[in-house]
């Protein structure tokens, strides 16, 4: 199931996404009857996606995000994979939508995308076993760990450079029903390929990584991992379109646009 | 103006402290109409301080700590003062208030205390200009900012080794009408100090912060600015009971105790 976030006549709703893109009969929004982190009935008021706007899939209280979980990423970084996992935040105010801009900021002069499988968590837990994992996710969706990447370089901790407004794009949606074993994640700017992994290659599993979070943290209904970034990281710049699509998932697409 | 946050009844409200500690007739809250983060009234509805919870003294959506801030503490740490400021983030999950236990991790074997000034913010802003920092903070508070040192250490990002559940207490309440730019900063563990510091001896000041963190970040009503902490900085046990004091603002008591 596809579950997205829009606003319609100034309201913020969920619904679920009906219909294949690809047949040319258009994306459906079947709105939901309060929110998906209980059991829901759907209402049967169904809107064109295309009539809505779309909004970040979940308002995250929290992101935390992986550095390095990609063996060839962490070599174009410069050395190797980390013998612990690099957990560091991004702020709420980081995240923005499907189609909301990018905005380059004042401080950094290179500015990278990172395309990255995202956990949605559906429930609050902490001290999750292994074995209790698939309980606590909602599902999956697109991110782009947008990096300062000379920022990233010149402080030793990353809040500035990877927590910045807009750092954080979501979407399109969260689906639900999808294995994140061995997706391919693919980013694109001006529809160039310039990232192509696959979530097989991932040194710690989503699994791995929920454990380890959570043995320190609680997490949060709608509060997200993201999964570090396979290689081919690179600049984007302003007028770029930057593009990130998961296989099973869809695509999230944001424009870089200059500060106002 | 001293502004704390409590729960009575099973509410949860924000009110004046009135009344001075040390002449023993104690503290009484006088019940404010909303919030603090826009114009309010008192009720003139009146609660002894000792007959009600203290909460935090507010709910951030983001911490933005600064390490290394103080020369002498830099230096106990090893190595100096960083070029520029080292941002972190703690989540709003790590934060606990006044009274409430620390619960020491099972991930680590040795946690530290950090007494610190934090700075409450009272409005939404982003790209604040020095001129108007007075301008965007409600007042300030003590903070700990509670590390697993041995963790620190081994974790190139923060996130676990400073974001785990209740690493943050901050409190007793928000002080509005302190000047924060020479104030005693003292930590005592079970009476005997170990940090003492005055504000004065930050190599950033508040100003400084909040304009560098606000080029990146948008900050919102009851975010929080850890400013760092001073030299003397050491381990913390079960049964161990840390006091932040703050010239002005007053004292923040938690107890350690063992993950049940």
């Amino acid at each position: 199931m596809r579950i997205a976030r829009f606003s319609i006549d100034g309201n913020v709703a969920f619904g679920v996404v009906e219909g294949d893109a690809t047949s040319g009969d258009g994306l459906v929004l079947d709105i939901i009857k309060g929110h998906p982190f209980a059991e829901f009935e759907r209402s049967g008021k169904r809107v064109p996606l295309d009539k809505v706007r779309l909004l970040p899939p979940v308002l995250p209280n929290k992101v935390v995000a992986i550095g390095r979980n990609y063996a060839e990423h962490a070599a174009e970084m410069g050395g190797g994979v980390p013998e612990v996992p690099v957990a560091f935040f991004k702020p709420s105010t980081s995240v923005i939508g499907p189609g909301d801009p990018i905005v380059y900021p004042s401080f950094s002069r290179e500015v990278h995308h990172e395309a990255e499988l995202a956990v949605v968590i559906g429930r609050m837990c902490s001290q999750v076993p292994r074995e209790r994992v698939a309980d606590v996710i909602l599902g999956y969706t697109c991110a782009n760990d947008v990096t300062a990447r000379d920022v990233q370089r010149a402080e030793s901790q990353w809040a500035r450079a990877k927590g910045f407004d807009s750092s954080c794009p979501l979407g399109p949606w969260v689906v639900t029903d999808v294995d994140p074993a061995d997706l391919a994640v693919m980013c694109t700017v001006n529809g160039e390929q310039r990232q192509l992994g696959r979530t097989g290659q991932m040194v710690r599993s989503v699994e791995d990584l929920v454990v380890h979070i959570t043995e320190a943290m609680t997490l949060l209904p709608g509060d997200v991992i993201l999964t570090g970034t396979p290689a081919g990281v690179g600049p984007i710049n302003v007028g770029d379109e930057v593009a990130v699509t998961i296989e099973g998932i869809g695509t999230l697409t944001n424009k870089v646009i200059k500060r106002g």
